[in-house]
């Protein structure tokens, strides 16, 4: 192991949540190095957690430890896990829906179930943090090596993972049609789940016109044609664009300017996208 | 010491002043590992200071050192101390309040005036960054070790630490009455100072009725009925509860919801909450 | 190098972006101490980047790499490039003003050009997130020794680095005239770009009233007479004060009040601030 620990949470920063559990980890080995990939995940939005593991964990080397804590059902009856990726990385969470990106696009190798033991000693005057006195514990064991993955209880079919419902893209009579899965937050730009491979069946050129449409539910409520760029340095400032992002997926933006606030859009359940060749060209 | 350094203030970490500390710990000893407990404590708030301070600094190991910079009386004659905790960490701070949750329930083993004269180099032209300037400094070379505890200034009566008014909950003829200490900032839960042991003295069982009643000074602002549940899996989606949260004080909450949103509930001054055993039951 | 790797960008940490950058930078070096100087820069705004570099990168250790990644021409001609600070940090960035201020206020030794092969290997598929795919990697790979500063790209002239337009304070008349910089963001304190030496001019003492007014472009927006204070102890709560900041320059502020909310203030395009002795004392 290489002794990096990445914690993800809703806590927010704004207390002393995730500090808390920085001391647990750092209280089982100081020599820990801790990192954060965000705390900021919408309350208990396991959809949202589940796409930030994905935009992080595979930049990771090999033998780093994860610790996922959006956890709706804390204290309930639902599973906690370790799972270990195709890629080597291992994530500590709740089996939610948390590991869905991860399991469909990087793949799992292993998961194993946390006993209900396993918690820190003298935790359990309380139910209602487990953040801190089960998966930051059981995440910094596992990060210094105190606990070998295989010795973490055990383990489980990968394809009983909870799985959020995923609706695929998919291209059709020469439009494909896909979903918003999320913004990218500061910037204001629609992230869909169109692949820039499936989006390759379009046959579009850098600079074609593509003719959009949003939809709501069954209300559209947007349509534009907009610029294929390789970069945003493609169009003008204040100008609409498609482009393949950071995760190779099509993205559409506004150069220097928020596409979702322009035009009122959301993400996910009942939003739409649709995209085809701008006819007239 | 273990070479842990963990940084609060009220700075917020949208402009460089945090990083600039950091730079100042990290110049005194780059090997030293820098952590934040949060710098969103809201601008001059000594009693939040306090109140997470006592959230984190327990969970840390023994010889970590904290710096917590929420300083209203920058420059004024306001004493700088280091206090060293029963549980064996360090503390540097303004001594103006910041102190008062740990040493109420941690307990303060022994504490010491910095001298006005212990600074860092080269900083005597601005007298309204002791942050960077002073704390930073100090807090570095006592986790680094080039500076002893017993070498930093003059002991002083813990009894002397300055207090902020924390009323004491009580139970008197079957019913509770404490404050609203401080919220579960991102989840809108009320976290009040009323501890598990004191509530242990209604007698309730798990899935009882509480009825509780909310005060903004003599106004009745709330009144329910919660059901006591071990953990938020006890009650629907939707439902109240009141449970025993991670810092070993009864809460009450909204599963999945924001009771302080959904009830105007705010915090400490003038807010008074009880709590009894509902009598219909 | 001394291992440490400094990030600054426009990115928020409500997503994974900064992770994915951390997680590249840590398969470099798993050993590389990273630090974040802020990721709260608004969008595109290269001036808060380059006065942000300002307030942090002097504090730390000789040898410290900064990344900062405010972009608004990723993918377009735009050079980047790793500068050498005469205090002998490095700072890998876009040359597109964000190095404005360390350029005027420390000053630059030696400016490299970053070749465009330069790149993660993998990474070709999009050209919109170079923070990750160019400047956490070539910034990890300086700070790990991996490559010399000697061995990135050609060096080119420092009076070629693009400079922000940032107007002179000047003394005229017995009037100080200068522009707001900056907010200090949590406080509401106006920072300007009057320095203290300029403002010695004055001959102002302790306690001394000076007679400011505020003007958004050929508007005056605000007048009044402020108490020049050594620190903000000098002054009643509620009271405003004018001081040398943490940047040794003048700042004027209301003791635990916000001056830019109380009189609607902003920065920088057309803002400008006047100080002169009050006449009546």
């Amino acid at each position: 192991m290489n002794h990096l620990l990445v914690l993800q949470s809703d806590f927010g920063l704004s207390d002393g949540a995730v500090a808390a559990m920085e001391g647990v980890a750092l209280s089982v080995d100081p020599s820990l190095r801790l990192y954060s990939l965000t705390h900021e995940i919408p309350p208990f939005d396991t959809y949202e957690a589940s796409y930030r593991l994905l935009q992080a964990v595979p930049y990771w080397p090999e033998g780093s430890v994860f610790v996922s804590v959006v956890d709706p059902g804390v204290g309930s009856a639902r599973r906690s896990c370790v799972a270990k990726t195709v890629t080597g990385q291992y994530i500590v969470t709740p089996d939610n829906g948390s590991l869905s990106h991860i399991a469909r696009v990087i793949g799992i190798e292993e998961v194993r179930e946390i006993s209900k033991d396993e918690r820190r000693a003298g935790s359990q005057f309380t139910q209602t943090f487990h953040g801190r006195d089960v998966y930051a514990y059981i995440g910094a064991r596992l990060a210094a090596g105190i606990r070998k993955f295989e010795e973490i209880g055990e383990p489980y079919d990968v394809k009983d993972v909870v799985m959020l419902e995923m609706p695929e893209a998919k291209f059709e009579d020469g439009v494909l049609t896909g979903t918003i899965e999320t913004l990218d937050v500061r910037f204001g730009s629609l992230w869909t789940n169109i692949s820039s491979e499936l989006f390759a069946q379009l046959g579009a050129e850098r600079k074609d016109l593509i003719d959009i449409s949003i939809y709501n539910g069954d209300r559209k409520v947007h349509r534009s044609f907009v610029t294929y760029a390789l970069t945003f340095a493609d169009v003008e400032i204040g100008e609409s664009l498609i482009y393949v992002n950071s995760m190779n997926h099509m993205a559409v933006a506004i150069n220097q300017g928020s596409f979702a606030d322009a035009y009122h859009i959301g993400t996910r359940n009942g939003w739409k996208i649709t995209m085809k060749k701008a006819s007239g060209r």
